[in-house]
C-alpha cells in the first residue's frame, strides 16, 4: 500500500469532453483550464445533471464499447425523467433500472452467481431532500432491485404502519422479495435472471475454485483456505453500478445496485445494500454549504469497513473538491486504518456537489447552480457516463490506472465542472 | 421535538454506586464530585472492565429484578473470561451469549416474533484493536446469533478464501444460517427459540393489529395504513441487548445482538446488524486519544439513519465526555436533521472510552487507564450493569427518564469514572 509521500503512481488528470480524451497531466492546471473555462461561458440553462457508472474493475477494450452504451442510455432514461419535472430520486432509480436491465453489468439481470449458482442482489437508494434511504440485502427474483429498495424509501416517508409499527428501511432475502411483490412489483424466474456471460463465468469460476482448493489440500492442508492468494475474482467482477442526479431544485439523490461478489457465500451483503457505504446523498442546509450525492463500486467488504460514500460526501464539504476526494481515496481509503491488513484495496466512487451561487458574468446577476462532478477508483478502470438535460446526448469515458501501476496502490482521479442554471 | 434551547426536561444525573441511587442533580456538579472521589482513591490494579445494557425501553418493577439479573450474569461472565486473559473481543462476546440466553431480553432466546410469527435475529460485534467487525441479520435457527457475528470477524482476519475469494463480513437469512453451521455452531429448532413471553406477547399483538387495522379500515380506507399512531410496540418491546468491554491490554470491543421490533416484516434488518448503528470500537491510534466503545439500543430505523454508534464514538474524543455525549444525543439523534420527520426518536447507547495516563498520586507515577462510562437514553427506561475484574460482583441500574418528560423528546444520561491499572 502507499504511503501519502509517494504519490508518484498516481494519475491525476481531467478531460474537457469525456470522449476526447486528454493525456494525463497535473490536476492543478488541468482543474484551472476549466475554471477559465467555466468563467468565460455564459451558463447555460438546463433541468438538471446525472452522472452514472458502470463500475469499477476491468473493462477489456471488447467490452467498452457495451458498458459505454449502456451508460449513455441510463443517463438519457434519467434526463427524460428530469425533462418532465421528476425530482432526483425518481431520475436517480430510473437510471438504475437500464443499468440493472444490461446483461453485461453486475447488477439486476446478468448478476454474479454466488456459491450455490443463485442470483442474490443487493440494492440502495437516498433522498438528499429528505435523507430518507431505502435498501435491499441478498434479494433473490426480482429483475430491478432498486424499485423495492425505492418504494422501501417512498412508503417510509408515509409514516407509521398499523398499530403505531415503524415501517422498514432494510429488507434482506425471502422477506424483501415477498415485501416486492405485495407492493406490486413483479417477480422474474431466477433462470431469466442469468445471462450467458454470467453463467459462463459461473462454470469457469467453479473449475477454478476446485482446482486451487485441490492444489492447497495436496500441498498443505493446514493453509488449505489461506494458500491460494491468486485474485480469481479480479477487477472484472467488481462492476457494480450506480448513479448520482441533481434535479431542476437542485435536490440530490444518489444509488447503486449490484450482483456481488462471483462466488460469493449465499445470504452475504456487500456495500450496494449498506447504509453509508453504498450511496449517499445530502442537500445543502444549514450545516452543509453543498448538496453532495455518492455511488461506489468495488470490494463490498472494504466500501463496507471504511464507509467511503459517506466519508467522500463529508471531504465534498471542503473548498477543492478534487483535493478533497483525492486525500479521502488516499487517507480513508487506499491508506484507511480500517483496511490495515489489506494488500490491494479495490474500489471506485463517482461524486456529485453543487452549490448555489451567482455566477459569472456578474452584471447578469443570475441564480445558478455550480456542479462539480468527479469519479476515483484504485481499479483497473471505471466507466462512467454523464449528462445535463440540456445536453443531446451523454458522454461516457472508461478511466484506466496509468500503465505500470498496481491497481488496489494507487488511485486515478478526474472529474469536470458545469454551471447550471434554471430554464 | 424539543431544540437545543430547551433542557428543561434532560435529567441529569451521576451515581456513586448504582445500587445506591442518587436524586438527580446538576450533571457538572456530580461529574466533579466523582472526579474529586477518584482522585483521592489510589488506582486499583484490574484486569478489565464490562459494561452491559439489557436494553432501552420500558422495564416495569415486576420485570426489573429478572433484568438486573441477566446483567450480573452477563458481566461475570465477561470478567471471569479477563481474568483467565482473553481479549476484550473474546469478553464481549461471552456477555452477550448471557444476555442472548435469557428468555427475558428481546435477543437470542425468546426474542419478538416477526408479522409471520418467527424469530429473525440481528447481531454485530466490533475489535477495537484489529478494527474488524463481523455481523448477520434476519437469521433464524441459532440460539446465539453473536457467535456467527464473533466467528464472521475472526474469519476475515484469517485473511483471503480460496481463489482469492474476500471473506464475508456480514450475512444474512438462511445463507448466514447455513455458514454458521457449516462452521461448526449447532443449528436450534425454531420452537425452541420462543419463550412464554415472546408467544403471548405475538399473540396479543396480532390482535391488537388486527383490531386496529378493522377500525382503520371501517373509519376511511384510504388512510388504513397511516391513521392509526398508537404505538403498539410501546418503548416495552425495544430491549436489544449490548456491552463495551476493555481489556488487560487496554483494547476495546462490543457487540449487539436483537430481536428486532415485534411483528416487523420478515427480512427486516434493525441497526443491531448495521456497521456504525449497533456497536462501535476503536483503540486509541495516532488520530484518536481515546479509545472508545460504543453498543445501542432502541429504535432500529432512528439507530441507522442516524448512525448512532458511530457519531457516539466519534464524539467520545472530546475532552468532556459527560457533555460531548450530552450534546451527540441531543443534536445526532433527538434533533438530528436525518429524523426530521419523526415526533419520537427512540434508543439509548452505552459507552466507554479510555486513555493511558500517568494518575494521581504524581509521585507514584502509575501507568493507570483512566475509564469513562456512560449511558444515555430517550426511552423511558434503560437497564445497565458494570463490573471491573477487581469487583467481587456487578452493579446494576434501571435509569429512568424523570417523571412528566416526554420519551422520545427528551433524554436521561449517567456515568461514571473508573481508573484501572495493570497488576
Amino acid at each position: 500500500m502507499i504511503g501519502l509521500s509517494s504519490y508518484a503512481g498516481v494519475m491525476e488528470s481531467l478531460m474537457n469532453s469525456a470522449e476526447e480524451q486528454q493525456p494525463s497531466s497535473p490536476l492543478a492546471n488541468s482543474w484551472s483550464k476549466i475554471q477559465e473555462s467555466s468563467k468565460n461561458q455564459k451558463p447555460k440553462c438546463v433541468g438538471g445533471f446525472v452522472l452514472v457508472h458502470a463500475g469499477a474493475g476491468y473493462h477489456s477494450e471488447s467490452k467498452a464499447k457495451e458498458y459505454k452504451h449502456v451508460c449513455k442510455r441510463a443517463c438519457q432514461r434519467a434526463v427524460d425523467r428530469l425533462k418532465a419535472g421528476a425530482l432526483a430520486v425518481e431520475a436517480v432509480a430510473a437510471a438504475l433500472v437500464e443499468l440493472e436491465d444490461s446483461p453485461f453489468t453486475n447488477a439486476g439481470m446478468g448478476s454474479n452467481l454466488n456459491l450455490s449458482g443463485e442470483i442474490e442482489c443487493d440494492a440502495s437508494i437516498m433522498d438528499g431532500k429528505s435523507l430518507h434511504y431505502g435498501a435491499v440485502g441478498a434479494i433473490s427474483g426480482i429483475k430491478n432491485p432498486v424499485l423495492v429498495a425505492n418504494r422501501l424509501l417512498s412508503e417510509a416517508q408515509k409514516g407509521k404502519l398499523s398499530a403505531g409499527r415503524i415501517p422498514p428501511c432494510f429488507l434482506v432475502g425471502r422477506g424483501a422479495h415477498d415485501w416486492a411483490v405485495s407492493h406490486g412489483i413483479p417477480p422474474c424466474p431466477s433462470e431469466k435472471m442469468a445471462s450467458k456471460f454470467s453463467l459462463s463465468a459461473y462454470k469457469r469460476n467453479k473449475r477454478k475454485m476446485e482446482l486451487a482448493e485441490k492444489i492447497d489440500t495436496g500441498h498443505n492442508h493446514t493453509k488449505k483456505r489461506r494458500q491460494s492468494s491468486e485474485n480469481e475474482n479480479g477487477s472484472g467482477c467488481l462492476d457494480t453500478v450506480g448513479a448520482v442526479v441533481i434535479d431542476l431544485e437542485g435536490n440530490v439523490a444518489a444509488a447503486v445496485s449490484s450482483g456481488g461478489l462471483a462466488m460469493k457465500h449465499p445470504g452475504r451483503v456487500g456495500q450496494a445494500a449498506h447504509y453509508g457505504c453504498g450511496c449517499w446523498a445530502e442537500n445543502a442546509c444549514s450545516m452543509n454549504s453543498h448538496s453532495t450525492a455518492v455511488s461506489t463500486s468495488g470490494c463490498g467488504e472494504h466500501l463496507i469497513r471504511t464507509m467511503l460514500a459517506r466519508e467522500c460526501s463529508a471531504a465534498m464539504q471542503s473548498e477543492d473538491a478534487h483535493q478533497a476526494l483525492l486525500e479521502a481515496m488516499q487517507n480513508k481509503f487506499i491508506s484507511s486504518p480500517f483496511l490495515a491488513g489489506e494488500d490491494r484495496v479495490l474500489g471506485g466512487v463517482i461524486v456529485l456537489r453543487c452549490c448555489r451561487c451567482v455566477e459569472p458574468p456578474p452584471s447578469q446577476n443570475i441564480q445558478g447552480i455550480l456542479v462539480e462532478f468527479l469519479w476515483s477508483h484504485t481499479t483497473e478502470s471505471m466507466c462512467v457516463g454523464y449528462m445535463s438535460a440540456q445536453d443531446s446526448r451523454a458522454k461516457t469515458h472508461i478511466s484506466r490506472l496509468p500503465p505500470g501501476t498496481i491497481p488496489g496502490q494507487c488511485l486515478a482521479i478526474e472529474g469536470e465542472k458545469s454551471s447550471l442554471c434554471k430554464p
